[in-house]
């Protein structure tokens, strides 16, 4: 299902059930594989890990935890100054523009799968590759 | 099907029966929810109304009655500055230059479905949140 | 299955048969109509033929034939100075900056199929419309 | 003052005097070679007359005569899709969305010096060449 | 020297006397009116005073005061979402991936005047009008 | 006449005296300090030697010596995929779409000087939209 046997894994955090699975399919679909993590806190520690490739954060704004969608994407970005950025809220869109980092993407709730998919594709899409 | 309940309502202008059909299938497999308008007049009647929170416009150029698309997207620029706007042509793709308004996106036919969603997509999710 | 009967034509020059068949659904369920060349040799011959109206180039950069998928793609754009163009590459990837051409699409290995139809959607909707 | 002789000239469209030398010694000072049309019904005209290659227009909305500033960027589009567009106006600036032609700019008043310069620039640096 | 009379003001911080002059030089050459904040707090108050129309920020990182150009931004954005946003800095020019603002430009040190008033000129020249 | 003592300096191969002396004045004026190549071999030789720290090369098409403007960025891309690039020519200019490299800006001749400090400051300045 993939172009090269591996799917690019996309760390997406978001602990209501429901959305998650909603998002987990979305990517599927479009040929990502979902890495879901349940808090902030987790995601920067699997982030830091470095075992794990992955190629994108998509991030609900609140978050379980002390860490918020803002602060995750900052320590995102302190560890790799391009990593690309995916937020979604529905109450904390409008924080985006002081809130958010550059060169992120805010999807604002409601959104359709479909924005997500080109909202992931177009952030990875873009840049110089390193490979 | 959605993210959060309700699917954005995407307002969308074509006459032809078929390409309808096919518009309302391609916007519904994206995750968006397409309200058909027979003709440009109806289109705005729609927007100046205010009840349904349309997120966007996808229009045909000819339309039935005396307005075009290009009109319909003025309108509808008048009443909000920013909202996105796509159109369709094939006769026509080449007044965009002249006619269109900025910030818009044109699609020449033949174009794939895929390309649809993708400008759909990529207008909403470029701009600052207002919620 | 397309938008006003002709579905937009996608040259893919990739010599892989399991990628190309991958390559081929992934545009067919966009709704493109991918035509395959087997090398860039063959490729360029089709371009140049002028009888099939090609709306992009997808291709690997390591090719069958002596041409490469840098080269072709300059031929490509020295028919037609605004041809979209996406490159698909794993180990090449890093060369798209001295190699690729001006406004081209480098998708890294492994990418996922939305990634493809995005670029080529994105590159697409771009630019002045002709006819 | 120019690279390579002839200055690149710019058909300026503005009725008030003293705003007129500053577009003029702003654009000279750039190393444009301003041309000041008095109206839009003189601007066309001149465009239309094809003898001198005018690479961008800039103007005011409100003008003397019975073409705005819209109209004639309007008709610049019909003879040139791609010809650059810079508008200028206080009362109308929030008119460009709906009555803008796309890939122009928009300068509210009071605006810099620079900024027309640079604006002018960005236009022209961007795009295809075609020599 | 303004076309309109009034100067677009430019509320900087700065805290270094020499870079200090040498910004206000830079910018009324290019028409812009400097005004100068001696440290964060000061600016900060200046901008919620809302007695001045000020169209921008140009900011050093490291400040007089607790707080620091990061945090000015944001505030900034806090109160006007889309406010531009120009950082100065050479330690800390990295840390814009991770503590700037969405749609923010970060000059480098040792960076060319040219470059301050073509980021100015760039962020006041985009984005919808609203007069 | 820098901000922060060192002007940031950039490459310019242009064999024409002329042009060099008006290229040289344009870019003092701007805040950069030009330095001068020979011929292609030369400029690539300085890049190479990673003495000085170039912030970007100004390259004419038609140079002396066997390599022209197309080689001398690629070769300069090889070292720094991310090295800003500006081409300069009139007879060459529609050879961009095929020989250039991604994210380079041509300037056909005659352009205003405006233009080239625009295209220069542009491509310096981190964040600045491209299009």
């Amino acid at each position: 299902m993939a172009l090269d046997v591996d799917l690019p894994i996309i760390l997406v955090i978001e602990d209501d059930d429901e959305i998650q699975g909603l998002i987990e399919d979305t990517l599927s679909d479009g040929g990502f594989e979902p890495a879901i993590a349940a808090s902030g806190e987790e995601a920067v520690t699997l982030l830091k890990g470095r075992t794990t490739n992955y190629r994108a954060l998509v991030t609900d704004i609140g978050l379980r935890g002390k860490m918020n969608g803002w602060e995750v994407a900052q320590q995102a970005r302190e560890i790799d100054p391009e990593f690309p950025v995916v937020y979604m809220s529905g109450a904390h869109a409008a924080d985006w523009a002081s809130k958010g980092v550059p060169n992120s993407i805010m999807l604002e709730k409601p959104f359709a799968p479909a924005q997500l998919v080109t909202a992931l594709a177009t952030l990875l899409n873009t840049g110089t590759p390193t490979t």
